[in-house]
């Protein structure tokens, strides 16, 4: 037998989802270049356009844990245990993600970026390439053609075993997946945008409780706030656009935050307000979904560029995360050889992005309007009660997709079986208490016999003998 | 008051929607050009690459009879009063579409695209342009530029007050628009793909009964025939692409054939069928939704263009002809004013145009199977005796799609109402049957009341009164 060839990967990306596959083709033994469009994070002194910071649960961390890299990053992180809800009149009410030890982590974005490209670059066979913007692609035969921004213009072409396209949700990569016949493509955007604001550290302290998720819910628009590791909050509001165009000046702006949420407006500070809310509009949310997610044995796209989703259940990190994870497993399972990975990955994953996607626009709702129904609540407490005695069987919703690494897809179909088993009970309980109340009631009037005229008694016993039916 | 300068619009497509969008253009006082990248359809020998005929039904025809087309095209259709399913044995049942005195037309879609596009060019400020490819544009800005095919390589460019996109299913003018913020957009292929073949007359007569749209449903798979002026049939197969696949030699489709449409073997010739089945590749069916429709006041995308859709509810050309009619009307209603009658436009028929396309991927699923249950029929006969009783209260799914212009979208709440209506009246004649049989059951009984053993008698008059409660 001989030895054979070393396989080469082009990883299109160098953001979190392509910093980590090169971590796992490389432990896999294959030479790996990775080609990022912008300059290095870790020498960029401004990084624009995305989230501050990000919630990694379990999927991520399995992820992050197979290549060695898990404690590092959430040494960094801060646990959030509970939703904390900021009602209108100030009121504050925590709501917990799952058990007492269960939580989610606030992670600072750019620093997982540097770690994962820090670690990526001390592997073996590992070549990173910053400002290398891909112009034009042959995917069939792994050829991509790179122009580099780093003063002339100059393009480098190459050939590979394998392109990795990771580069997001406006992906260059899927954009030529689109073009080929049969592939199902869907972008979706939602009415509303985004825009980030911060909470200062207040006397050198956290402002706000720290180890929460705050959520300042209002139903057709909603804030929200991670805590950072420097004691600052970010916070993102979320509004349809139409809304954000409806404030005109800094004095709109405070005399609508002062409206809705009174309590951040001393903690933002006014000018920082006014100001921050000018300096960028709001940014766009979209939800894209595709099948398939590979092209022969050469091309395969994962992280946003498959299916970026709206961020309302804190996943698209974590999903992305797993998509390395998921690959890896195939890869295990099917001895690296792409002919076969790719079609099975495809496959394999279509199902969960899919599911993950779906689920993510759902909580959309669910975050800011669903949050504040009583129903919600005491639902929330049900599904606690019968997921602490029967462990197994009933696991609710949040715990299934953040602390678990059940397919998502099979999520969805449990949670739809746990949602009718919950109906049944609580119909049940219902008519328990319905029973229950007769029988008092019974008794009660058993009591007061004789004060009920003779003609009602009468009728009412046969009634209930059945003398009706004859 | 000046009078106004005369308005310009550029047609991009000289398709069925293209050349019915400059008469209406025309007739509304716009000078036209009309480009299309192919030449001249009337000039040309073969046509390739699109379905051969074409169902016209209500809302195509009230669109052609406002640019006073309707008799014209209408005077060289074939009616079709109905379904005609071929079984398996080789039974043919007859399935009517409506009323005795409604139909569908078979139509030539080649004669159908020259009568529209003699009929554009004789209207005042026509221009068309044949081999003019569009190269790129700015939409916001309303400049196109093409590149003409006529020998040397010649670029135009064109600025215009109105881009009207109709450039169909693989739309170049909606390419620019995906890549616009916020666009919403999906591409869906179905794993069906379909292939033309042709029952040529048979001594000079059809082959088949003329008025009919054949069917041949095998349920995972199906083929259909439409008749066509010369007294061919132009046979059409929509099956998964694997299946296609698998027939490799002619005697593979021969066989295939005499297993699963044994009739229409000696019609087709099996030589024919041999040579036709490899000359061309199975083509794919693609669904496209999205949103909105127009740019500023400066372009709008109509037809295949903007909601292409599989073909088995026959309304893609219906519904692109009726966008130029609704269009029209809201041209009409708006006093031509672009910057309000394109965002109209999108608002008002995304909703429709989303509604035939669910309806269109419902109907694969009818076509190929629910005529083949005994509950459908059933259900076709209920439907018609409930439209005749109530004819305005109660009309069948695809009088409405087909035989009227009830909004699309309306079209399918009006059906799911109707659904429950069927339901419940089913319901309700079954309950009236049970109560109708139990009483001549106890008349029956009565009659023989001696020979019940008296225990029995007994213990049941027994239930019967009532004694089971006491």
């Amino acid at each position: 037998m001989e030895k054979q060839k070393q396989k080469s990967a082009a990883v299109v990306g160098g953001g979190l989802v392509g910093a980590m596959n090169t971590c796992y083709l490389s432990s896999r033994g294959f030479k790996v270049d990775l080609y990022e469009a912008r300059p290095d994070i870790r020498t960029m002194e401004i990084v624009r356009g995305r989230s501050i910071n990000l919630a990694l649960s379990y999927r991520g961390r399995q992820a992050l844990k197979k290549v060695g890299l898990e404690d590092q990053v959430v040494q960094d992180g801060i646990p959030m245990y509970a939703r904390m809800i900021h009602d209108l009149n100030g009121t504050l009410r925590p709501i917990p993600y799952g058990k007492s030890d269960q939580y989610i982590m606030s992670v600072d974005r750019r620093k997982l970026n540097e770690t994962l490209l820090t670690a990526a670059e001390e592997r073996p066979d590992v070549t990173l390439h910053f400002q290398h913007k891909l112009v034009s692609c042959d995917l069939e035969k792994g050829k991509l053609t790179f122009k580099m921004n780093g003063g002339e213009d100059v393009h480098v072409e190459v050939t590979t075993d394998l392109i990795m396209g990771n580069d997001g949700a406006y992906s260059a990569i899927r954009k030529h997946m689109v073009k080929r016949p049969r592939f199902n493509y869907s972008q979706e955007y939602i009415p509303h945008g985004y825009m980030e604001l911060t909470v200062p550290p207040h006397n050198g302290e956290f402002a706000m409780a720290i180890n929460y998720l705050h959520i300042w819910p209002r139903n057709e628009y909603m804030m929200i706030a991670l805590p950072n590791q420097d004691k600052s909050f970010t916070l993102t509001l979320f509004m349809p656009f139409d809304m954000f165009e409806q404030l005109k000046t800094g004095d709109d702006v405070v005399k609508f935050f002062m409206e809705k949420f009174p309590d951040s407006v001393p903690l933002i500070g006014e000018e920082s307000l006014k100001e921050t809310y000018f300096r960028l509009p709001p940014l766009p949310l979209v939800s894209v979904k595709c099948f398939p997610y590979h092209v022969s044995d050469k091309a395969v796209i994962m992280g946003d560029a498959a299916h970026a989703m709206v961020p309302f259940y804190g996943q698209g990190m974590n999903c992305g995360f797993e998509d390395c994870l998921v690959f890896d497993e195939i890869m295990e399972k099917l001895d690296s050889d792409l002919s076969k990975v790719l079609p099975e990955y495809s496959m394999y994953r279509s199902p969960d992005a899919h599911a993950i996607n779906d689920l993510a626009m759902y909580n959309y709702i669910e975050m800011r309007k669903s949050v504040n129904s009583r129903w919600f609540l005491m639902r929330k407490k049900v599904d606690a009660f019968l997921h602490a005695i029967m462990p197994r069987v009933f696991i609710p919703l949040y715990t299934m997709v953040s602390f678990t690494r059940i397919r998502y897809h099979v999520v969805i179909n449990k949670a739809k079986k746990q949602d009718v088993l919950v109906d049944n009970s609580i119909q049940a309980l219902m008519a328990l208490a319905a029973v229950g109340g007769g029988y008092f009631t019974a008794v009660a009037i058993s009591r007061h016999l004789d004060s009920i005229p003779g003609w009602l008694r009468d009728s009412v016993w046969g009634f209930l003998r059945g003398d009706f039916a004859v």
